[in-house]
């Protein structure tokens, strides 16, 4: 059963302050393991990957069959229902039309002393985009890892996705298609993080690797950063459901449920004004989880992480969440836009009962990598910013120089940095001579 | 003697891969202490702290005097010589002016099917500035961490400053109150690390953790990564300079001299279409090294890490940038604007003979925080961004959830996650009735 709480009950900040401190992840310590795999791809490389390929995959592989030809992908994307293509298609191109607008844009201007200043964004030359095997095979996920990148400029895009016992997705070949993908490789865990770190005979290195994956993927990401950038390392998965009333119980409680079934250590947490709501939003869990196909994931989510949490008001309400700084937060209230303006901390915001969480996954537009674990606090989901990179600018004239060199001058004394100084005394005597 | 080579020798590329490979630092492995160190903080608090205060940097605290009473600020900052205030004025000045224009924006609009769509950036509540002590003790470091804080918005801004046998550098005490800093601590190493990201009885925790420091501070940022936000982790400075023959070779030198006088893992390189200008600003680094102060530390630099490239023309060179992807890129040539153009990864462009590196750290304007160790190929240089985070934003009509929504449902079955595309079925039902 998931914890009903109310902020009335003399022990709630304790009971919230274990809600939040909740270790809902126990990843296994593989560290070591990564470790030898990524050295071991670095020494050898293709004959490495190959290696390990057989056998965490069972599938034999030779450098030229570990890249999906046009042909393959072509044959595999023949396979795919009209249905989910022209769905794939509309959700990429709805996922493009958001993204565009994320480009940022390039500054130069003059200041007062005549200095040239500003800065200019370029795209990472290469990005590699990991996607899991098996059942967490997302095509949405492909959708929205690639689709910024492309918009950002990267010139090369590659992805690697396993296929255990050479079972392919064929929704993932479409989705890499329609997103634009340069370069697919039917390779994954550690090894295929290391591929694209640091190359082999048969792929090239990339400059950013992002996507997500099990606890060996993550170590390696982990480990492969500063030679590569990366994106987040994600937790479990996390909804927060601010309703009053005014709501349909079983509306929310699929809300809550689209989360819970993502895996066990998901957190699904509903805030509401009117306890009886609480009661009959929890009800209709429980009936929802009677029929649903992944009842055992969902209820083992739902009862160890679930909660229902009862608040006087929505400023209460506005508090707590930014206490939990959720990843997904819905707010099926009568003033959403009013409510969103008291928060601050979130990943992605869905306003009013009309917007399930679900959309915002497949075809909202905004991006589906969001900041897990509380992170929120400091951290933003995927963007086309994570595909570009800024270059600061400067240009004195000798005019300029003289007004802020003396400055530059007294400060590097002050740090004992005497070349510094000296870079800008050597100018200044010129233009004093 | 720095290595000396010509894109004309036969075993060019050979010699630049291994200048590119080369490695310049060997960070003592740390890990286990800090591990510790960390983990002795959060059971411990102050206590912990003040131990460790005492045993690192010999000086006996209370919870009352590890941070800086306002008077005792006020008496150590007027001891600041008028030219040194009125200096770090100026910078700050400039480094706001210049870091203001990067505020990101709010967007918000409504798309072709009805859908309100958007995202807003809000300030990271609390962070944490991490200040070397010693002769690392840069005051022009804290400008430079704290002002695109503040300029963020950041709410509260603590600073953590060893002061190893109680030696305080009024020159950090002064810029952190020309930023705006709020919290001035005298701890340091992993244990002032541990304290921002965990909080003590008397420091309060914090989101995100900025700032340079050695190994411990290091590898205790790594650490708390996750619980908090940090920023990169910086390796030894490097300057690339690209100068044709008309230029003054002792102007050069010393520009290279700047970078290696940080430290003997520092790296300073000089490409050139002239090889006799290359001998000449070589020359000129040997006789400036006669006299330099720092000249053990930048002389080990220059001998070790060095090196003199002769290209053929400024297309090569632009090439050898990219590859380096420098963290300071110095362009002495008659067209700095158009060679510019030409280059994709560099942390900091600096334009003309007019524009030392040295002026770009202090009183430029943009960040001297920049991306070391060549992943300017895929981050940034600190910004105001490294201090906000966004917030996506989407709000459905009923009609927008009728166009859209079909597509979410498909996807989700496609994807095997009923209950996602139950919240939506349950909502186009209503609509449908």
């Amino acid at each position: 059963m998931p914890v009903f709480l109310n902020t009335d009950d003399t022990d709630f900040e304790a009971a919230f302050t274990r809600l939040l401190g909740a270790k809902r992840e126990d990843s296994p310590d593989v560290d070591d393991i990564v470790a030898g795999i990524i050295a071991d791809v670095r020494a050898r490389g293709d004959a490495a990957v190959l290696e390990l390929t057989a056998k965490f995959d069972r599938l034999t592989l030779t450098p030229e069959t570990m890249r999906f030809s046009e042909a393959e992908i072509e044959q595999h994307v023949a396979r795919v229902p009209e249905a989910e293509r022209r769905a794939l298609e509309q959700a990429a191109e709805r996922i493009r039309a958001y993204h565009v607008r994320q480009m940022p844009e390039d500054a130069r201007w003059t200041d007062p002393e005549g200095a040239s200043l500003g800065w200019r964004w370029t795209p990472v030359s290469a990005a590699g985009l990991y996607v899991p095997g098996g059942l967490a095979s997302y095509p949405s996920s492909v959708l929205m890892n690639a689709i910024p990148a492309k918009v950002a400029g990267v010139g090369r895009l590659a992805i690697t996705v396993p296929t255990p016992d050479g079972v392919v997705n064929p929704l993932v070949l479409m989705a890499a298609r329609v997103a634009g993908v340069d370069e697919i490789y039917r390779i994954g865990g550690a090894q295929a993080v290391a591929a694209l770190a640091y190359g082999t005979e048969t792929i090239a290195p990339v400059d950013k690797i992002t996507g997500p994956g099990n606890a060996f993927v993550a170590a390696a990401k982990r480990r492969v950063f500063g030679k590569v950038g990366i994106d987040m390392i994600a937790g479990p998965s996390e909804i927060l459901v601010i309703a009053d009333g005014d709501n349909d119980p079983d509306w929310i409680a699929l809300d809550l449920l689209s989360q819970a079934e993502h895996d066990e250590s998901a957190q699904s947490i509903l805030i509401t004004t009117d306890p009886a709501f609480g009661q009959a939003a929890a009800a209709a869990v429980d009936k929802r989880l009677e029929t649903l196909e992944r009842r055992a994931i969902a209820g083992a989510s739902w009862r160890d992480f679930g909660a229902v949490i009862t608040v006087r008001d929505l400023n209460e309400a506005a508090a707590l969440s930014d206490r939990i700084a959720p990843e997904h937060l819905e707010l099926c209230v009568a003033d959403p836009e009013a409510l969103s303006a008291r928060i601050t901390h979130a990943g992605a915001i869905f306003l009013g009962q009309w917007t399930p969480e679900a959309i915002g996954d497949y075809v909202g537009g905004p991006n589906h990598v969001l900041p897990t674990a509380r992170s929120a606090r400091f951290s933003s989901g995927l963007s086309v910013l994570d595909f570009v990179k800024r270059t600061t600018l400067a240009r004195m004239t000798p005019e300029s120089l003289r007004a802020i060199g003396p400055a530059a001058e007294t400060l590097a004394r002050s740090e004992s940095l005497e070349a510094h100084g000296l870079s800008v005394t050597a100018r200044l005597d010129r233009l004093n001579r």
